[in-house]
């Protein structure tokens, strides 16, 4: 009897073998098909193509936000997916206005004209312009140091650079985007008439990159106009000063904020075969800045996203769970579609097991970073072997994507494609994220790694945990 | 006894632990130091610029290659090292001649003008041209396919295109290039007239990419001239073709051969304090074709390997044995540098230990790849930790480099950097290789990780193996 027993534990133990061999050669095939079917038949570029050069920048509120909603709605219904719909949400509209103008000039000297762009959400200047005497801070907490004495009446100009010896580049942007982002709600405290900022890239070009910034609960009236000056006046701007310190910054700008408009979300999704409760994201923001064409942040997100859908038609694998595509809406100044799309999902009690987001530019993929509890990180890491042949080695932990973030609950796996990032912030929120900065291959190349994620995550699935809310990020 | 035994053992275990640990955070420091030198006060990009824009293309036994033969030397000896020289060789001077001229046309239509470059060797048409039918092949082994009966007469289209799907873009070049380099000589074989070659590259665009070609020991009244189409006119002329068999193809060429000149390697060196007669070779070729600058293809190898001995320098790290930054003229068309080095090194006896080439763009470093033994590379392997908080994670054998491959005899490790590829052949010989589409940082990265590298070979060593003559690549 003892013997028989052995035998069948055996038997079972090679069966099993067996099966977990087959498992993992239809996987690694299927990876393939994913993977071919993105490099040899994409679709990503193409759209791309079209957002960029047919739409073009897609700032929440305007007709081209409207344009981009209409044009990827249409082209999700042209894939046969098996719903396709509209998620209606209030966003804010900010408008540029006319071309910014800026110099510096010192006492009686020429006016040297310097590149300067308005930061989103920023006041206008007065109708004749701002001009005052300017002072050099190195971040935030300079303001406290200099005081109200020397502050009061002054255009702070914020010149931390982002850190070049940081290797992971949304680290070395993470250290510097206080500056933007709160620059000038903390001057106007100590009597600043307005903010220049210095543009969050490490490239010394002639290009200002714009942003989100905040007066937080500021009243209107003491609102200062905010620009973000490119990095080559900035070292100008700096150099000048170090030779002269009593030198005239002149600014003129005409933006505007206008009473939240209505957009939406583009969603689509497959309904899953055997769980279609439970349901697997895979998003980018379809709103991008003014300045480009947002053709890294984020079409490539978009477009990659979409990408993932289509290639589960195309190569006829049949998701078992539901894989939902989510275009938000106002990522850059609000993140309204990704609050928006989360509260509807709680609100209908859905069972979100899986969020994917890709948005740190076309650029070859790298890997993916995860929010996700022990017990599920590890089976990620199970499936880094498959990924090998496509030089995907990068699963950690920390940090998905902001749109998806929401979806936070202690359950949901939350995950961000991770490109290759060194170039990135030499186009993020300029006028250089266009179109011919996105190579053909690396978009589709990360298409096809985050269609192989969301393929593992469906087959597969997660464990859900009912308790220890302790959630590695 | 046994007791003090005991003891005495745990506390050498400790000791050496601790030793271990005390080395591991050593190396972890000096790493660090060679990153930040190189992203916070690089020389590499500046240098770059120079060869570029200052010099640009280098075609061996041209006056620009020998200008930045000058220039590199003189560079070299800025940097206060041991010894700097000149090592003479006799190089292949080929030269391009006027701009090619080259179109399409079917029987009583239009001329459609096509983009073409002769192929590196290339012999030239006739002075007024040379016009004939068109064939379209996808591959040498087409030719006996069609045979005499089809071909003779007749221009040899080769249209293989590099396949998208194969994730290592050197694997796809690697896969297509005997067109390139053998399509001439085989289809003279036929009775060819002429050769024209689709562009090596994934890149669908109207910049035509040169490279070297061979027509072997053919006698020079048997040669055929060979020019390379860009890929949008490859892809026009082989859609012409489905339409209308016969078409004639026209171009006119003017290059031309000479005999050899006489060039030279460039070489430096830090000579080692411990063990100065084990050599650790890094280098990168400094010829480059002519269309561009050779920003890429080579000019970034070249300064790396500069700026690795200049972060030794800089950084005060004192290397224990001989580390030399070879210059190679001549990988393009003739590998004669690379030959030459390796001649001198073994007439001198010398021990090199260790060669690493940059030779693959100056893209964001992903890793290396070696020929080297077990043993050896278990070694490397041991290494990989240090590298991770730089993203490098490729430790794989396969290759090294071109110029360095002749150094191979049994025992000395050779490596190649190896930078993310997916963009290398969009810009690989054309004219598109310039300056501008080199980026700062992921050119300094590449530097950092090469003198990392070379950092922990003259820490450790290799241990030299006297039998056993099987190498793992």
């Amino acid at each position: 009897m003892k013997y028989i027993a052995t035998c069948f534990f055996l038997f079972c133990l090679a069966i099993s073998a067996s099966a977990q061999t087959s498992a993992a050669q239809e996987d690694s095939l299927n990876l393939r098909k994913l993977y071919d079917m993105s490099l040899l038949n994409g679709q990503s570029y193409e759209w791309l193509d079209h957002l960029s050069n047919k739409i073009g920048g897609r700032l929440s509120g305007s007709v081209n936000a409207e344009r981009a909603v209409q044009y990827t709605k249409d082209e999700l219904e042209k894939l046969g997916l098996d719903k396709v719909w509209l998620q209606p949400v209030m966003v804010p509209k900010w408008t540029r206005g006319v071309k910014e103008y800026a110099y510096v000039q010192a006492a009686g000297g020429p006016t040297n004209v310097v590149n300067i762009v308005a930061l989103g959400g920023s006041v206008a200047t007065p109708d004749t312009g701002l001009r005052a005497n300017v002072i050099e801070v190195q971040g935030l907490e300079d303001l406290q140091l200099y005081g109200k004495g020397q502050i009061e009446g002054k255009i702070v100009f914020f010149n931390r650079p982002m850190p070049p010896d940081v290797i992971q580049t949304f680290s070395a942007y993470g250290g510097c985007v206080d500056q933007r982002y709160s620059g000038a709600k903390e001057a106007a405290k100590y009597g600043a008439v307005g903010v220049i900022v210095r543009s969050l890239t490490h490239k010394i070009d002639h290009y200002p990159h714009t942003g989100s910034m905040s007066y937080g609960d500021m009243p209107d009236s003491k609102r200062i106009p905010a620009a973000a000056i490119s990095t080559q006046d900035a070292e100008y701007l700096s150099s000048m000063l170090k030779l002269n310190t009593d030198l005239d910054f002149y600014f003129k700008m005409s933006p505007r904020n206008y009473p939240d408009v209505e957009s939406h979300n583009v969603i689509g999704e497959i309904t899953g075969s055997e769980k279609p409760e439970e349901i697997i994201v895979v998003g980018g923001h379809l709103d991008s800045w003014d300045l480009g064409d947002g053709a890294h942040d984020d079409g490539a997100g978009v477009v990659q996203s979409m990408e993932v859908l289509r290639l589960f038609k195309e190569t006829g694998i049949r998701p078992k769970r539901t894989i939902r595509v989510v275009l938000f809406m106002n990522e850059e100044n609000g993140l309204r579609g990704g609050n928006k799309y989360a509260d509807v999902a709680k609100q209908k009690k859905e069972n979100h097991i899986f969020a994917l987001e890709s948005d740190a530019g076309g650029f070859t993929p790298r890997g993916f970073s995860f929010n996700a509890r022990p017990s599920q990180f590890e089976k990620i890491q199970n499936w880094e072997p498959l990924f090998k042949p496509y030089l995907i080695h990068y699963f950690e932990l920390g940090g998905s994507g902001a749109d998806i973030s929401p979806l936070e609950n202690g359950n949901t796996v939350l995950a961000g494609l991770r490109p290759d990032s060194q170039r990135y912030f030499d186009y993020h929120h300029a006028a250089t994220d266009t179109f011919d900065a996105v190579n053909k291959r690396e978009l589709e190349l990360g298409a096809a790694t985050m269609a192989s994620l969301v393929y593992l995550v469906d087959k597969y699935g997660f464990d859900r945990i009912q308790k220890s809310p302790e959630i590695l990020k």
